[in-house]
């Protein structure tokens, strides 16, 4: 039996699996649960973060304005289902001036190590591309920007949730059309949050579904089996590219060894709302909550690039699907 | 009158102005003066670096063999114009396993800093791409490989001869045609060459000359106006790719302002092996020696990606040259 | 109060704003409200003209046959919104030769000046590429076709429902991809509707749902703040271009200058016929129609390439929107 | 009136023409009659081939795998309706070694000719390309591949039910790596399904829905009118390719010959499940049953390379239309 | 025996055609007869216009500076052959505001045109593309700018000498990858300068040398069998693009039609400094000088992007060609 | 010591190495032996064929004429280095019909098998795209077409000059439409030259010089140690692809067995010939001539795709040094 490794969750958001469902995730049945309606002025609201705070949760979303320019903002919520998101978006302090230029964010991951949160993003600098930034917060309302984590073109970065051999580890995908090779999964680390390196490819594309490109998702999750990562993995069909989950399984104390990954898909986009929105076909996974206790996993993924969806899992089952589907 | 600082070095490779012209950098009338003739079994010899050793001159040279690839080859001299180069390739030492991966490398710069020789070159990883690599050396006889600078995509890494603000300092280029950007010479810190960090932009691409894309050339020289940096810069011509040479003086404290930049190029190709070759129409700098006492700075440059030339300028001159032909 | 400047239009379509809706725009109830199925043998109406005739209206229509050959129809409506369209596509009369070449119309747009209807389209040349058609009619049973606008690549051409300063003045967008920039909106002058000249941009492309082209939609309308002008924005997603819909005042006397414009797109694809069809994503504005008693507008659109749609907005709340979300 | 020249097939799916329904062909009103349901730890069930067999049918189906590889898979059916799909995928017996390398197949067809079933197919050699795969089976246990047809680079290739004044005749595509070439029908000979020769082409694209590219769909089925081919037409919207249907009449001795051709599609996406999947837009013929006595046709295709659905028409109706909406 | 229809010009350059050649142009044996060295400070000095002024020639020149952006200089000659380049760009006059829109200029021709000299060229403007610029001097000093000739893409327009059908005529290459058809020469007609319509296409491409693009080369000239155009072709070849030098005889009243063309090149690069320069393989013809008493032809061209070339025919012998060469 | 299985052939160009070279293979000293002036009214005489024939030489030409269009001539020779072309191309009699569609050919190769020679050509028919066509011959003056030998897109065919198991077999290489597919060497065989089957691949691209695409060169030359075949390789340079040579020994027996190949590359582009023309950076041998009593090999091939070279080498060495440098 497989076991998360952390804090219970008792309140989490949770929903047993459908009668004759048999497969490894699945939907909640009030999908989806954020949608444009949750802010007013917005187009979409779609890969977010989102993790335990008090006696309830937070977390960073990523919203769309009617102009189509994606924003972060903090979001409050009782049950981890329905939110409050703050109408203004993030201003991030920067002390960091252009080692930390920002024009805007997308994509956000949140993640709790020591005594601080820390938030990754997708970092757009206008006029020349996009890298990672990086920021830290104690309480969701001033965030200290830090400097970006790579001169430029990476993207998909996602920290553990605790240093690894003393070190911070950021899972990363280096960025290049140009080079002819897809998008891989890297881990870079860093003694302070400022100075990056030792990196090391963990996982690459490889066929069907993650042929195109792949991007770590949600922060890994604690098991004695290792650190259970969800990733997406893309394809390009003749009608646009499709985004679906899969998920793998790091080494304990060397993450960037991957033990075991998905051959097969575990959520594809299938429901109305993953099918059809801004851009067809995606679901994108970005935050999960866990529950040590149970072994309930919940998954927020962007859907359509339109709204948020809300997926569950089981530790144990979902380890014994990932190792029984590996390559 | 601008003073270069460093050490004089009396006996490189040096020609007076030819009468009558009037660029700010003008050839060596011997030129190519390092051709696959001087290595049995190359194709190529081109974009190299040298540095002063001992009583003569070392280089790491960027030989390309009749199978056209590329690798790094030990290379020595008396005068700096007659080289032999060692017919084996560079063997690095590499202690850092996959954080250092290696498949070949080239366009190779060779920095002293404090007590060692650094090599930094573009590092090819079959299968994923390219990125910086970078080892030090003693000796000439052993290099060890450091982990690898950048998860992916970047090349034409330069360090500077000397720790700035305490830190190992890097001009590089972040490469990616799929963010419609072409590619910039950035700036990134390290306290250790293992951690990188505080990137910044320096110089992007313009128009002209330098539309397309722009590379670090030689170790940058320190002169009492800052830091003297010649770089390449490449624009799209019906015909293909053309490389040519200009220059820029970076302050001196925090060299990632650029003080001052060429608008009109230094060099173009002209001559004929400069315009013909495995790849038409190139200009490459990769290193330069400097004399302190006399201003003379000799410019090694690949040729049509097939040969190694010699061009020669003058500080003052050359500074008076940049000054005036800023932006 | 801002005022629509022209005749009143009673009994034009029209259907108050939802209760809770905030947007500036809404959607008719019963749409789309043309479809294949109002003419046999199509695939697909969309893109198409209306303007108010005798005591009904009377349009231009695009329609796609079976063979996915775009064509333009007369069609006929007593109300508006129940339309039928003319099994026959217009058959120009051609009395200027080659000057007048044409081989396919699409999107056209309908515009009273002085004493006659002009009808313009996207006009396809094929082996050539496309350009601007135009015509007049005053019966809608003749169509005098008139010289191609310019030599080649342009679309989306709007005229002004009066002259301007003394000359015909025509909204255009010309074409390229090859010169790495986006479509923008352009200004036109003729004295006499055969030569024209005097060619300025009006508004170009920026970010987000603008981000990639932008094209003028429906005749402008004329108001006391300025020319209120809907356009349509495209941007690039991962499965495909999507369309929607935005909206601009120009300087009364000087069209060619935009006083406003917004950042915020005023309606997007978001109906599940606007959604999916022929081409996903996409609303497409081509004409309008305006009571300068009530301030009430009517926008006819495509939607998904497939269908055409009815939207209402009103001219003090869409004025000041655009006002507030400008740019 | 036409007539199809074969057996009777009674017991074939059939379902009459809803009333009010002008178009050539109707769809199924219980479509999509197969899904990933109808096989566990499928993603989809597409482009498939089906055929009389004993007092039932049989089946050679695209699976594609929650990997998204797809695998071809015998089925059986009592109705031709209600599918059961073999969990495991064919295995070809290879007696060709490495003229008849084999990594996967997709979008297969079945076809009866003098004394056993011959199943081709889009024949994929990793590190290759793909190319025309060919086998036998007298019995749908056992395989025998043959070599394959071409060095590379073609797909959609169909066999004629008998062989053409003594040879087997296949349609097929020459093709070009990857979606975005054009590509037309060609016809091809051979003596011994071994050596092909006498390429001709037969049609090709045209404008419209059959601009992009055309591919031939089920096993040809004879008429006194000559052989009646269905066939794919793609075009490029702004949102991806649409695949529709459209037929042509082919001469009965030399079939190279195409007589009429369908200018107007037949039938194009337009239900949901064709709308929208993992391919959106999709309507893919690829396997036909046709009943001498009434004329009756039934068409299996592929819908939004995600499901299977059936659709009817009648043999009289349909070369009517054929030849009133030919070129 | 065909003749020019205009002035004598009895000091033009020229040079009689090498014994055993059998071309129908033939190269001047002191090429390049303008370098770089003309003009301190150029990179190259290339495609040019060049006409009879007083007793001795003016021109208006192509410089490419050292910045490899190009300008527009007057330049001064006795014999046409030794030239003298003002430093200075040509400042142009603008009264037209945003209508003449102007960042800088290329590829200039110059025309006569009753009581003036007109200037036309490639103008680009920054951030939008680029279109035909034009101008009016009386003196070659002050150059009054007119209003851009189209809103956008076009390119290498070309004067004729007197009013056609009283209207200013002008060919010209509506320009655009975007739509899968190379350049062809079209012809647009102005009452006036200023308001240009009546765009007809004269003649496009074909295959082989003149299979990519066309466009119109030096003003026509005019003889009595019709308008003598020389024009470049080019070809996409696996090193770049070949431009080369062919010729048309377009009818005398209705320039539109082209009575004949080349099917043949009448010159292709071959020389070395028409090989090798900034853009290898280019023969750009850009003015013409020509004496009626004699016949004799003196083609100013552009070589390799690089320097100017001048070669020579004979109106007899030339027209003679074309007529027998063409298709 | 390797030999040559075949005649004596004691009259073949040749010429020994000059001393001081160490390459495998040495240029003659006349190059280019045969250029466009061998034959009034062409571009270019390049890729091109040559046998011995009586007590001379004939051969196959590419000729490219001033149209820039490929056609295929005639020549003869005495001593096959002065080479007489026929003006008039070659016609091929075609008894094929559809199945021989010819609009042109380029890069033919010759090879005697049993009683006649055939000819292999890249054929291209307008309007489809390119494959491989054949002919017969017994004279040279009457040709026999035979069926093409592929639907489409395949091009450098080249015949064995013996049956390999009793069947004719054919070096080809399956590619795309355009340039920039890679293409690798494929074997098809063929029982009677009308129908092909058995296609197996042989090698295919590596890296460097041979990295974007490979094809075969002259008729397989018979030695004791097996087939030995020349290839060439390009390689995509910034500036254009470049054609280099390499050579493979292939299984005596089953030729689709690659025993050995070469790394390096044996020849590349270096003579001024050789680098610049039509098209830069160019060598494509085309055919071979053979001496079993000396061992001497002369190599034709094509230069810059504007004349033609011959270089030579010696069978034991070059089998030495392919062995020495293979994978």
């Amino acid at each position: 039996m497989s076991k998360i490794i952390g804090n219970p969750l008792p309140n989490m958001p949770w929903q047993d699996k459908p009668e004759g469902n048999r497969d490894p995730m699945w939907r909640f049945d009030r999908n989806p649960i954020v949608t444009r309606h949750n802010l007013e002025g917005s187009r979409s609201v779609l890969n977010s973060a989102v993790i335990p705070y008090g006696d309830g949760y937070i977390g960073v979303f990523r919203v769309d304005s009617l102009e189509m320019i994606p924003g972060v903002h903090v979001g409050r919520s009782k049950d981890g289902i329905n939110w409050e998101i703050e109408p203004e978006q993030i201003k991030f302090i920067n002390e960091y001036g252009d080692m930390a230029k920002f024009s805007y964010g997308f994509d956000p991951r949140v993640c709790y190590i020591e005594d601080r949160y820390y938030v990754t993003w997708c970092n757009v600098i206008n006029g020349e591309g996009s890298t990672v930034g990086a920021a830290y917060t104690y309480d969701f309302k001033t965030f200290h920007q830090l400097p970006n984590v790579y001169p430029l073109y990476n993207r998909n970065a996602v920290l553990f949730p605790k240093k690894i051999n003393g070190r911070f580890a950021l899972l990363n995908r280096p960025t290049s059309r140009g080079h002819c090779v897809g998008g891989n999964i890297y881990y870079s680390e860093s003694p302070d949050m400022e100075f990056w390196g030792h990196h090391r490819m963990v996982i690459g594309t490889t066929s069907g579904w993650q042929g195109t490109k792949i991007g770590a998702g949600p922060i890994p999750i604690e098991t004695d089996e290792g650190w259970l990562m969800f990733y997406h993995g893309v394809t390009q069909m003749a009608s646009g590219m499709m985004y679906s989950i899969g998920a793998a399984i790091l080494d304990k104390d060397e993450p960037w060894k991957a033990l075991y990954r998905t051959k097969a898909m575990i959520m594809g986009p299938e429901a109305p709302y993953e099918r059809s929105g801004d851009c067809n076909n995606v679901v994108f996974p970005c935050a999960a909550l866990a529950d040590s206790e149970t072994g309930r996993i919940a998954i927020y993924y962007g859907a359509a690039d339109t709204v948020l969806g809300l997926a569950f899992c089981e530790v144990n089952e979902i380890i014994d699907y990932i190792k029984k589907n590996s390559y």
